[in-house]
Order: structure tokens, then C-alpha cells, then sequence
């Protein structure tokens, strides 16, 4: 174990890049930290870990072997620079971003999640949590998403973008390629439309969870084989998409359980 | 239309008082900002508005008869210094806290959610705006939740918290007045229980939200009457309160529209 002292040194210095998505996009790279993600990350041996920081109050409560890196001790200063909470768990990892292959979806997948715009980074973070937790196969992103890599989202996901595929710059040419393959595209709409209860979840489907303020594009809103709502209070504002995708995914679940 | 310059006037003092949970209480006053937040004020004529401050750059934009209250035009930057957000919109609201009675739940309520110990402010805000949306009669709080009318909890909410009745410091004798009035107290585990989708929620009902880290209270615990469970992933990490309150809440809703 190395110990780092400076806020010049490069480890350290990189680590701080990362806070901005320009440096997680160059690198491939992205940052988890706290106990509890620290748990999910060694139990996901397929991810690369480049290095760990650690501070000497929290080392003994880990068998460093088991990260299969560098790890580096710092003090708590260093890690306040580098941690973006405001109270570290003393311990931060730097991560390759995993890559997924966008191919397999087509034979291995049949429920998928596409978040259209999705600007909220706790939106985002608990929408990749929710489709952990209701066994989705994949997280698409269009392109006018969040970085789904920020440090705010990875938090909020509590682990799940560890453990769920993540494909972002979807396009509408990706769309018509699963669309081809049998899946049904299925929006949802705050007007007139099948109850989400009403729709055949076993069959192989891409849910849209649009924008809170703006919806789904209509390039995507076009190209849906079905529309889907949730009924509410009329008289009350609309759901948190976060809200609205996890009550969409409890029933594809209770469907499929059935 | 009175002007306030500066920002040792008493008014501007006291709304950043507000900011604090103690003024709040002492007062029994809170804060409301923005555009959609006034909107959703201006259609809630029983909630009674002690002053509002406005900017110049969008005093236009509304008919400052409605609130029915003194109005004072005031500058971006004292602006800036009472709102509690990085972009305000140009208005803001002091309003009295709605005391609600709550003998009238016996004889007008039918499905409660109670918050035992919720702590995070945006976690509040959605079960808040989730209970208004799904038609839920009252907003019960046990006396560790966050105050309901902190400014983050408010701007959460997206209004909810001035259409639904919010009750604070619920006590287990309380709890125990509802339960004799023939209220079923229903409880949530990530054990074995009964499916959320098996439960006749056509019976008066408390659903209890616990907080994600420590479930509900042992004293709320054993008076349950009945629990149930949302079936996961059982590899994957829980749900946030907030879309587990939402997924029960939208099987209220269904049960009683069928």
C-alpha cells in the first residue's frame, strides 16, 4: 500500500478530473465510493477496478486483496477533495466504465428500459436502481440523458449501475434494429390511453420513461406500437419518473411471476 | 405595492428566518417559490398568504389581487437571499401552515400513509406529491421525520403539500385511536409476507412507510394488523421509499376503481 500526501499528485489530480464528464468520456472511467457500494463493487468481479483510496481509519475493515489493484492511503483532507459528499465513508474507488454489447440484447433481452431525456441525476439514479430491482435486462439512454456515470447518479442508483447493462447514445436507428427483432415499443402518456395494468408485459417491450417536464420526443412517440398511463387524481400533478417507472416495472414482474 | 431595498428590513430578515426549522415552527409559517409552486397557491383559496415578494422583471406576469395579501416588489439579489434555490423564479410566497383536525380522519378518511421516521427531504417530497396523486385522504408524520415545510420538502412536493392534509407528531395513541375507529394498520417487510397486490385495500387503511435504513418502529411494528411485501429482485439492494410507497399507492387506487 502506497501513501499519498499531496493534492499534486497525479492519482489524486485525476481523481478530481473525474468529478466532470468531460474526464469520465476521455478516460473511460468513473468514481464509486462509500461502504455500501464498496460492498456491491467486490461482489461484481467483472469489473475493473484501476485503484482504491483509502484512509487508514477505515483500512482494516477491508482485505485489499480483494479489490485486485493499487489502493492508496491518503488522509481525510485528500479525501474530501476527491470524495464529492459531504461526509466520506473513508474509501473511493476508481472504476472502468463497462462496456456492453449492444447485440446480445436482441437474443438475450425482453424487458428494457429507455430513458428519453432524463435530466435529473436522481431521477436517473433511481430509475437504473428501480430496473435492478425488477430484473430489467438493460438501461438505454438517449443522448440528451444525464451521464449516468456522475457521482450524484451512481450514488442514487445504491449500487444497481453495477449490476445492470447501461447503453447510452441510443438512437432511432438502434430502436427500429430491436423493433425489427420483436420488441414492442411502448410509451406512456398523461392523456387517454390502456391502463398499464391492461398491456401484455410478457412480451418482449421497450418502456420510454420520458422527461418530467417534456415527455417523450416525438421521434420516439411516432415510432410506439402502444401507449400506456397511469391513472391518477385529475385534479393532481403529474408522477416523479422515478415514481412512474417503478409502479410500470412492479407489473411487468407481477405478470411475469404469475 | 410597497418596495424593500434592503436587507435589514424586518420582513426580508424574518422570511430568511424561515430557512430554519425553529422559525417555522415558531411562526407556523413556510415558504413556497416559483412559478408552478404560486400556480398551484393561487388555486388553493383556503391557504391564507401573509406577504409575498415579487421582481420586478415578472410582476407583470401575474394579478397580484389574488393573493390577496401585501405585496412587495423586491430586488434579484435581496431575491436571492430568501429563496432557497441556485435559479429563483421571481416570487415567493410566506403562507401559514394549515392546521388540519384531525377527529375529522375517523369519520372522512379512508387510506392514510403514515411516515415513520422519513429523514431525507426529496424522499418526503415524492411520498408527499405520490399520496396526493393517488388520492390518499391525509398525510400522517411520526415526530423523527423532517419537517414537511422545509423548503426542500415544499419544491418537492410539486404542490402537494397544499392540497393534502399533512398531520405532525403522530403518536402510537393516535395510531391506536385510528385502529379503534376500524382502521387497519398495514406494515411493509422485505421478508415473507403477503403480495401488496393481495391485500383488499378497499378496507380503511394506514399504510406505514419506514425509512429505507431502518425499516418502521418496533412499537409501530408489532400493532400491524397485516403485511405485505413488493416481490424484487433477490439479488438486488431495496427499493427507495418513495417508488415502493408509489407502487403501493397506484394498487390502492386500481382496487378501488375496479
Amino acid at each position: 500500500m502506497k501513501i499519498i500526501s499531496s493534492r499534486d499528485n497525479r492519482y489524486i489530480k485525476d481523481c478530481i478530473k473525474l468529478k466532470m464528464r468531460k474526464y469520465r468520456d476521455i478516460t473511460g472511467l468513473f468514481v464509486i465510493e462509500g461502504k455500501r457500494m464498496m460492498e456491491e463493487l467486490i461482489a461484481c468481479p467483472d469489473l475493473k477496478i484501476r485503484h482504491v483510496f483509502i484512509e487508514e481509519s477505515v483500512a482494516n475493515d477491508y482485505d485489499l486483496e480483494v479489490f485486485n489493484s493499487e489502493v492508496f492511503l491518503i488522509n481525510s483532507k485528500l479525501m474530501a477533495e476527491i470524495s464529492d459528499t459531504d461526509n466520506p465513508q473513508g474509501i473511493l474507488a476508481v472504476v472502468e466504465q463497462p462496456i456492453w454489447n449492444k447485440e446480445n440484447l436482441k437474443k438475450d433481452a425482453s424487458v428494457l428500459v429507455l430513458l428519453d431525456g432524463i435530466t435529473d441525476p436522481g431521477n436517473m439514479g433511481t430509475i437504473i436502481r428501480t430496473s435492478w430491482v425488477f430484473n430489467v435486462d438493460g438501461v438505454l439512454l438517449t443522448s440528451g440523458c444525464v451521464d449516468p456515470y456522475s457521482h450524484k447518479v451512481v450514488r442514487s442508483t445504491m449500487g444497481g449501475i453495477l449490476n445492470i447493462p447501461i447503453f447510452r447514445n441510443i438512437t432511432i436507428s438502434d430502436i427500429e434494429d430491436l423493433t425489427a427483432a420483436n420488441f414492442s415499443l411502448l410509451g406512456s402518456t398523461v392523456n387517454d390511453a390502456k391502463k398499464y395494468y391492461e398491456y401484455d408485459f410478457t412480451i418482449p417491450t421497450i418502456i420510454i420513461i420520458g422527461s418530467e417536464g417534456q415527455g417523450m420526443s416525438s421521434s420516439l412517440a411516432k415510432r410506439c406500437h402502444d401507449l400506456i398511463t397511469i391513472p391518477i387524481n385529475p385534479n393532481a400533478d403529474s408522477l416523479n419518473a422515478g415514481v412512474a417507472c417503478g409502479i410500470i416495472l412492479s407489473e411487468v414482474l407481477r405478470q411475469r411471476d404469475d
